[in-house]
């Protein structure tokens, strides 16, 4: 007899992921699962769209580590409500550790709920939470093929941002190789270039955001 | 009740993993089990230290990716035996996907076996596969503060390589913190700063990898 843990794990993943959209409709949330690599550039993207949307829209996250509450900390310097989930030894969130943070944060002020996933290109992608859509960050550092090698998450994102382009001359990194890459995964891929140090893309990445935002406000209200 | 599943994994794991290092013993394998980020520079590294070896010891390899071959045919050009193992969603290698390399690898003409595992820097460090020792590699460009943030991994490893340094004036990691932070987690961690792009420290880390598989020799000898 073969039995499928991980199926089985999924679908009670399902259940409560299905669960806390019902949370985010009511309280008219867009919500982000933002995933990368270690190191790749999420809360340094956070700190960056925080700046760009103030005024615009009103930021909240959730940010998952294995330790540490740094990423919070972090963001908490930009007055954005910030909740840190540490994992222990899960190298992912999932449905019912994100529903965990809902106690600590007031989802009806918040417009845009960005989850910072746990860096790692493999598991945060198996993993729903209720969300809109997936993001993931992509580093120059990190090389072209990777989406070859780590195809789910490409395929799972809406978004790829490829992050550090400051820091392209100093890599062997192929920009038209890693794009082709991805849209190999996935042909519906759309990407940004940016660079979260000079800034440069961040205006691009924060319309794409405020334009989701703004296309979930239209359909939760013809709903 | 609560089942604990993971203890129970990682149990059956051990198990295998005791069983692959009585087959390393025979074949007088210095066994190295080499775990990062994804991009940190694994292959790269492996790619030098088999040109730095050439003709002082036979180095072998079994290397883990979700998905593509490009690691081992990498490595190959160097005529250096390789196995791939494609894992599938695994994030990780564990003992039983290591033994199901042996029928391909020669192991009685190996010296020097290192496992590439897959590009995570969290469960890898958490299922053993018969090694020696653990080996890190973290890159300038992830960030000094990893080791605060993924403990494990560094508790595990005996030493650490930071890589990438000839990038090192373009990014904002702190060599000193990372060091701390790295000692903080397991004060009896070595570390190396090395680049595999320009060959910096490569020739201390063969140093060290040749001296372990010496010390490895002298014991089961005297055994």
């Amino acid at each position: 007899m073969k039995i499928n843990v991980m199926t089985d794990v999924l679908e009670a993943n399902d259940r409560i992921a299905a669960a806390n959209r019902e949370i985010f409709n009511r309280n008219r949330n867009l919500v982000v699962n933002l995933m990368s690599s270690p190191g790749a550039g999420k809360t340094t993207l956070l700190e960056r769209t925080a700046e760009a949307l103030a005024g615009k829209a009103k930021l909240g996250v959730i940010t998952g580590d294995i330790e540490t509450s740094r990423d919070a900390e972090r963001i908490e310097k930009h007055n954005i409500p910030a909740v840190q989930l540490t994992t222990g030894t899960a190298c992912h969130l999932d449905a019912n550790m994100v529903a965990s943070a809902f106690p600590y944060l007031d989802l009806s002020r918040i417009d845009i709920l960005i989850i910072e996933n746990v860096g790692n290109l493999v598991c945060p992608a198996e993993f729903k939470v209720g969300e809109d859509c997936k993001v993931m960050i992509l580093s120059v550092t990190e090389g072209d093929e990777k989406p070859l090698k780590y195809p789910l998450m490409f395929r799972e994102s809406s978004l790829l941002l490829i992050n550090k382009i400051d820091i392209l001359p100093f890599t062997n990194f192929n920009m038209e190789e890693a794009r082709a890459n991805a849209l190999k995964m996935n042909p519906e891929l759309e990407i940004l270039e940016v660079s979260c140090t000079t800034g440069q893309g961040i205006e691009e990445w924060v319309s794409w955001l405020t334009q989701c935002w703004q296309n979930r406000v239209e359909s939760l209200r013809s709903a």
